[in-house]
């Protein structure tokens, strides 16, 4: 049986691309310590600051929030009903259990309540796939919900997994101007509170381990409306990749922004520079109206 | 049966990226337009200028050759025996039966016989991988058979499928400065000769159908050395998603081309003004003695 890297103790799980194993204790101060490392390194949270965590239900927000809670940080959580049956119901559960047993604030954006519909309805009526009207109605339901509260910064639980795969599917297709955004920092802007991620230095076996070993429900379920997306076919290509070789998903995610995105630099500034605001919200927005309003307006 | 996409005859091999079915005539006109595109695109050939193929005896070289002599061009090969046992023996032969067939010029640059060793020898001396070693001596005596021999250009075999797995392989560790130089055509420089890849719009399977229509030769095994390399598992990785998605393959490389490079046109001039002069034998090189000279050093 193998030792715990830092203790010597049995130990109950290994993270092959560190090369290290750990007994439970040093593990959860492994998770501990690398989002610490990836908030300092990246200047994602400051002193005093109030941190507004995206909360699904799912390993990755729970573990996030529990870690940020541990490590001393002013956290409530924002939990968005997405109106997807009873996948959200069962979500929702979870993200309030969570939020009970610590005494900790859960804010609730009920979308099919407050916009008269859920992410399928959007869906079939803007004609985006779901994950697209999901991803777009959290990025703004989100915003609004730290600007509304006085928050300095969302945080959402993206893990290594999923930034790679997020990065190779913009790499396929030479997103040039999503490559230049993918930050674990974005600083506030203009109507933008600032976004970070701060589990992009532990990978999705490991939330899911952290969770377990904290004894903290979860919903294990993905999102019936994300099935066989692009987003879960890249993550399975670079789990090959990774089998092959362990640490290849690591590299490819910590090169691109060690490496890259400094010369994505130009790009990034070109962007920013034709953000105006959306003239129905008041939202950042590159056209007249925002996505999410354009969304609202067909769909409802 | 399908039917060809230009004539309507029956048709004997279909090109899903291009959603197409060929007939024999039809697909080997459709390699021909592809090769005289990419030359017309990327500036690769101008009218008269003298052209040096490296012919490796596989698929791609004899088919690239087969091309450029009838699209006109005067194009003379050169092979470059490797040293590696009989698969040298048999490549050199299928190259030479071409240029004998088409009543060709064929130079053979003979590296053990003029330096003394073969690949598997340097590969071991200098403990690079094969592969690493062959491309090094590829580079460097492809050039040097070109200048000595008055080409204006050399052109290699490269097709679709080696392209879209060096740039995977690339990506994956963000090799910004390889990145940058991953052109179709890399214009000449002072000591470098242009270096351009006319099959870049061709997929390896085009190559080999191509040949098979026109009744050349060639060697079908991998080289040995290269059993198990990187590159071919890129492939394999590629050649995934391309099942998935037909067309992924082309829209990786191609938007690459379109979108990234002109952002990496920086780095590219940096990596320029690194090149000096090797102090041995005069060929460009960033460090004072060329990787070939280090490795002939070495291994002799």
């Amino acid at each position: 049986m193998s030792r715990c890297k830092s203790c010597e103790a049995p130990a109950v799980i290994d993270v092959r691309r560190h090369n290290a194993a750990f007994c439970a204790d040093c593990f959860l101060r492994h998770c501990r310590e690398q989002t610490r490392r990836a908030i300092e390194q990246h200047s994602m949270i400051a002193a005093g600051e109030r941190v507004l965590v995206a909360i699904s239900g799912g390993k990755d927000s729970l573990a996030l929030w529990d870690i940020l809670l541990d490590l001393g940080y002013d956290a409530d959580g924002v939990y968005l009903a997405l109106g997807i049956g009873g996948y959200s119901t069962t979500s929702q559960r979870y993200a309030q259990d969570y939020a009970d047993r610590k005494g900790a604030k859960l804010h609730v954006v009920d979308i099919p309540a407050e916009h008269g519909f859920g992410i399928p309805e959007a869906a079939r009526a803007t004609k985006r796939v779901p994950c697209s009207a999901c991803g777009l109605s959290k990025r703004h339901l989100l915003n609004r919900a730290a600007l509304d509260g006085g928050y300095d910064v969302v945080a959402t639980g993206h893990n290594l997994d999923d930034e790679a795969a997020v990065l190779l599917g913009n790499v396929l297709q030479w997103q040039v101007d999503y490559l230049a955004r993918q930050r674990p920092a974005l600083p506030a802007t203009d109507g933008f509170a600032r976004r970070v991620k701060p589990l992009v230095r532990l990978a999705e076996r490991e939330t899911a381990a952290y969770c377990v070993l904290r004894r903290i429900d979860y919903i294990i379920e993905e999102c019936p409306m994300a099935a066989g997306n692009r987003h879960l076919r890249h993550k399975e290509t670079l789990n090959d990749l990774e089998e092959r070789t362990p640490g290849a998903k690591a590299t490819f995610y910590v090169q691109f922004l060690e490496r890259m995105l400094p010369v994505l630099e130009g790009v990034a500034t070109e962007e920013r520079a034709l953000v105006g605001t959306c003239s129905r919200c008041g939202s950042p927005s590159s056209a007249e109206v925002c996505a999410f309003c354009k969304m609202v307006e067909r769909v409802v």
